[in-house]
């Protein structure tokens, strides 16, 4: 189905750009705000990578949760929705009829629409729990994806600006070679992101670059400030 | 509206449990990671702060990226069901009809409701964007609140499990009281988070603390492994 599609695309490409973006950037950021703070790489590696493994874990889990959340309160509700036709059918018909007057339908067709939607329970629960409470059926991988999109999402956006310091011994010199390469890979993603959703892709990617910078920027300037360096 | 209310709190809530549950679990796993390869506090309380700062950031930037490409595919979607209605009547009732015939109503009924739906051009593409294409107008303050909301819960989950550092000298001590600290603040964020939702609290603050757990440990033993101690 056309919706269906829709749906499912718009959530995985949600899906990606919060797992890379933030992959992208803090990784990028901790790492740059470490060489201000200490001379060798290999610290900054072992702390960017905890900070991978932990965020694409912990994001990734995150994403799982909130997507059981949805699919649980979609089950609650769909309960209390054939429990409120058996039990309050003249109440759940006045509430369809409301749904179609909001649009401008008459009186007499939004009681015949009322009508024959009672004749299924099931359609009618369909009804009202897709057109009164704005619910989908959740689909029932949504959250493994979600979470195994975001996870690895992040995992491949943050081994981007760490890179430069497993081959870089002086982590301020790896700074430079980080910086240079995320921020090509900040645009190249905003690019790609903003021609997905339909958006200016050049506008796309300067605003994906200028978020990322002012991330990374901030972490920097906190840890200089942190360690009066 | 009743439907109105059911998305934006559950959205709301969304955003606080991506914000708080990686702010909880990032920077108490990378400060465990680090515990495990230096001795001196200080170095941890510099990396878990420039880690929340670009978190909350790039976590909150993420979310307001998102918001604004979600209404910015709502928008363009809009212009199209308007040509489309303008240009393809006929296409576009006959998508009214497939709507209903979904439903199980009858012919009649379905040409009866595409032909009033036609009369208010506003209404019937209103009506495309609700019901064909799944589609809900974006609150246009949805990304800016959400930027917000999911950077703050980044900061407040993120202050938790550091403060110990702050305290402490010797990380390895500090460690201790950041898991305690931490965990207890994982079981009543998911407590609260599960009564809030709807669901058990009791089994639902276990999964919390056991994804927490989860995702720390692995941080740890990866951070263990690079530096070999």
């Amino acid at each position: 189905m056309h919706k269906e599609q829709h749906v499912t695309s718009s959530e995985t490409i949600r899906d990606i750009v919060i797992g890379m973006s933030d992959g992208l950037t803090v990784p990028f950021a901790l790492a740059a705000g470490l060489s201000g703070a200490i001379s060798s790489s290999a610290l900054v590696v072992t702390a960017g990578i905890a900070e991978i493994v932990a965020g694409s874990i912990a994001m990734g889990l995150g994403g799982y949760l909130a997507g059981k959340t949805e699919a649980d309160h979609y089950r609650s509700e769909l309960k209390r929705e054939f429990e409120e036709v058996e039990l309050l059918p003249e109440q759940e018909k006045a509430e369809v009829k409301e749904v179609f007057a909001a649009f401008g339908l008459s009186e007499a067709l939004q009681q015949q629409i009322a009508d024959e939607l009672a004749k299924d329970k099931k359609q009618w629960v369909d009804f009202m729990m897709r057109y009164e409470l704005g619910l989908e059926e959740p689909d029932a991988n949504r959250a493994t994806k979600s979470a195994i999109t975001i996870g690895i999402s992040y995992i491949i956006g943050g081994v981007i600006p760490l890179s430069p310091y497993i081959f870089i011994e002086q982590a301020q010199q790896a700074l430079y070679y980080s910086c240079g390469l995320t921020l090509i890979c900040l645009f190249v993603f905003g690019y790609f992101k903003s021609k997905m959703t339909g958006q200016p892709p050049l506008s796309g990617a300067f605003k994906v670059v200028v978020i990322g910078t002012l991330a990374a920027g901030a972490a920097f300037l906190m840890a200089k400030l942190i360690t009066g360096k």
